[in-house]
């Protein structure tokens, strides 16, 4: 995969060369490059931002470098996805990650300062955002967008990882996990972890993923088809959940 | 603000570096610092992880480094916020960034691998995630928490720009921009941006920031408290896209 990201910030990107992605940089398995777009400014002082029209506080993006910019950026695919970090836009997602990690190329197109101008978007075939906050520029949204969508591609994560045990690839959370030592500062590794019995690890990991699902993220639960030993415990949290809730307040329920 | 960055890979923090944070950082408005977390390993290879209990893919990070690392970072606060990354966490938002906006001491701690041991929670004040996709560890998620916070900080953000506008602090997606110049390549900057008329822009700006935020994130809408000019303005462009939809599709409707 040939990734390009368009900032004024090209150092911003540097995580990437860092751990797995900067090893999928190695083997050859992703080529990312950055354009500084501030180099395609068409005017004496380079600038790439200016006044808003209709008046506003903060400078926008102009469209002239981020088109210049655009068109000098080599395509190796017909239509490359050409992803532009925007708080407006689609939420990204797991989903979107796989969507994104079977792509030949994909050109991110980073804002700073207050915006951009709106022409911008006729380049754009997805406005992405990483969720509901501000951040002073694209920069860091597009090495996560990166980070999540590499380490999808085949053969980027070693043998030592591996993605099929990930929260939200089962739809549910991940249960509680433990190394050594079995005793830290008196705090122990649950008993049937240490038991060596493969079916009651399996049950009890199950278990806990549906029960720290169910607390914390009952929307995943809602939206995951059930099998029926799965379907057989969530029936058994929610009872216990339901039994503890109309006992009456006391002491020992207080901190639940 | 002292923020603290518990982490194996320190240079994926660099980008705190850059532009505005790194700005607030020269005007002594935020200490930052990385404890590389492998130093404070106690064993002669300077392991950090090891298999799970159980079985299992993967390598967990191990509670002593953690522990002993915690340790040695100095708290200025009596009770630092304790930030572990983490997919099953609370959903890092606008709201959080400005609750965390407020405190003396951040320490983050960004797990690696597959995960960490349990047991590292008994450090931990806030558990949080910034969205529903997998990345390779928690640096790049602490660098998107500590750029939304640091940048409310007052002073941070210069005179130059604001975050009064942002999408979100208005409980809106933000209207289209545009800047100079008025016609590139054909397309025109919209007649009412250039009028002058400051109230007549300010009705087409509100009226852009709902049709939007309507279409994209109707959540948004159901959330906010509307004055009446607002809900009027809403009542138009639901009728609208309501007789719109009534029509039998032809060639002229089949773009919307």
């Amino acid at each position: 995969m040939r990734i390009d990201v368009m900032t004024i910030f090209p150092d911003m990107m540097s995580p990437l060369n860092q751990s797995m992605i900067g090893k999928a940089q190695e083997k050859g398995l992703v080529e990312l490059n950055t354009f500084d777009f501030r180099n395609y400014a068409q005017n004496k002082q380079r600038h790439v931002d200016d006044m808003p029209y209709g008046g506003g506080q903060g400078m926008l993006i102009m469209p002239q470098p981020i088109f210049s910019c655009y068109d000098a950026i080599p395509k190796i695919s017909e239509n490359p996805r050409v992803i532009l970090l925007d708080p407006a836009g689609e939420l990204f997602s797991q989903s979107k990650a796989e969507e994104l990690s079977k792509e030949e190329q994909l050109i991110f197109i980073c804002g700073h300062y207050e915006g951009y101008d709106e022409r911008i978007k006729e380049l754009v075939t997805d406005e992405l955002s990483i969720g509901d906050f501000i951040l002073t520029g694209g920069e860091m949204a597009a090495n996560i967008i990166i980070d999540a969508t590499v380490r999808l591609i085949p053969d980027v994560l070693g043998r030592a990882v591996s993605h099929e045990d990930d929260s939200f690839s089962s739809g549910l959370l991940e249960y509680p996990q433990y190394t050594r030592p079995e005793d830290f500062q008196g705090m122990k590794v649950p008993e049937v972890l240490m038991s060596g019995h493969h079916e009651n690890i399996r049950k009890w990991r199950l278990r806990e993923s549906l029960k720290k699902t169910l607390e914390r993220r009952p929307d995943l639960i809602e939206k995951k088809v059930l099998d029926s030993e799965e379907a057989l415990i969530l029936n058994e949290l929610k009872s216990e959940l339901e039994s503890f809730r109309d006992k009456p307040l006391n002491k020992n329920n207080l901190e639940f």
